[in-house]
């Protein structure tokens, strides 16, 4: 075990080169919805925020982390901004992208969890806050994109999030050592995420004709 | 006057019916769009759980009902789950899903009621506190479908939640007799929806043909 | 300067005016929308109210504006009520609600400022606490209708709320008079929104035609 402070210190660098990715990808959603720029930058700050602002909101939990530290808001309106400099260039980028937000995911739900496991949380808490910490910003992205969440329809985001999630809070709960615990669940779950890209995985669909709603 | 044990365990008896209930309709709405599993699950919850969560954010009421009582959860979603199961044979239970959701209309509503007056909330915001755990959970899951929601377009949903919380809360204000008073609160509220199922009672529209807004 | 209470009670005229003029406005988006007389009066209420509510729960300061001061839902509810009556003369006030509206604008951002203020968040929380009391309404207004926010799209609305705000905690900052910067932000704020309407100006839209998101 190489101490807390090293195992915090690398969550926190992966988490700010998530959220500088989400707010990259969600600029890119933007501008296939012709936004204006302001517009960019709030879908870019909202999308990379989003998810741990609605998780500290349920769970009471203020001040929210953009309160405390404002100027991710600006790292994250100015990789929303940057990219409307770039994006002719980010489709070489595509592997890259995919790859960090998948990082970002296990990543936001590792932190989703923790902030639940300092609060004190019971167990399936703990996984749901990491599940919203991980997908909630991308949902509100699609909610103001106007089309029905990604989260809903497709793609093993979710799962990943939860079998992250259950896999690093049961060895936390089993007192497995908590470094290498953290490491393999993310390692997990993004191996999973990445297979999912990789074969188009996806969740069974339920289709329902009935007319009774 | 049976004491107030008992009225309680049967608001709260009804209250797990409820949501049960409205996360299986949830689900029926999921299928009709297509949605994965995970999306039927998390469709469930959000549905069934949204009002209240809604109202205790609004008014600063944590910790929240699923972050104290997590099974909450597993019942909605695993309720949503089983749906898929059987939802072929639910349109021959639909009489009985819309005397279910119209319970848990009015069941909600007293329970949100309750909420604010044990907060010393004033009249108004006790009656809006009713229909925000009555009606939120609906329009969480109409926005997240990408419809605009049902509650402002048709039907006597939140005129029955607003009746409904008058008259509990105005006998509650004259001194009558609580557990009277909320059994004629909910039966007149449900009553109320249930003819405005059967004959289609509805608000009158406002129709505005005009370029300003 | 002429105290304080002056400038407050001024302020809360404005604001008085402001919420009345949003649930009006609002009231006829959903009359465009054919929504019934129940999603008028709420579409009104959470257009008026909803950006003030959301900066509070986001910054964590409860109780909310209208659970203090209850008859703000009663005021904005009775004006959208109010609306569907006199709907068919509106056009002919079209360039009065447009004023009032960009009024409603910059005293929404200065409160919104104030209230961050008030509890010690840094500048840039400061700045976004005002952008989102004065945008985030029709957000949820746009949300709810099913519609891609116009603030994201068009028109100068959340960056006159920005430069207001910018204008006004910078004077703050620098310690000139209170009364005068938040005059003079405020007229600035109006005239750039005024001109901007009467001009067509928008910030530049980012086009993205790429097929990754």
């Amino acid at each position: 075990m190489t101490g807390p402070y090293d195992t915090t210190t690398l969550l926190h660098a992966l988490f700010l080169i998530a959220i500088v990715a989400e707010a990259m990808t969600a600029a890119l959603v933007a501008g296939r919805r012709e936004m204006d720029w302001v517009g960019v930058v709030l879908l870019g700050c909202i999308t990379a925020l989003g998810g741990g602002s609605m998780r500290d909101v349920l769970l009471g939990n203020t001040p929210l982390t953009w309160v405390q530290h404002p100027y991710y808001l600006l790292l994250t309106g100015g990789a929303a901004l940057f990219t409307i400099a770039v994006a002719r260039y980010m489709h070489k980028l595509r592997n890259i992208f995919l790859l960090l937000d998948a990082i970002g995911l296990v990543v936001f739900t590792v932190i989703g969890c923790n902030v639940a496991m300092s609060l004190d949380m019971p167990f399936i808490v703990v996984i749901a806050s990491g599940m919203i910490t991980g997908c909630a910003g991308g949902v509100l992205r699609d909610l103001l994109c106007n089309t029905i969440p990604l989260l809903f329809r497709a793609e093993l985001y979710a799962t990943v999030s939860i079998v992250t999630g259950m896999l690093y809070v049961g060895g936390e709960t089993l007192g497995l050592n908590h470094d290498i615990m953290m490491g393999v669940a993310m390692a997990i779950g993004l191996t999973l995420r990445l297979l999912a890209i990789r074969f188009s995985w996806g969740m069974p669909k339920f289709i329902y004709r009935g007319n009774m709603d």
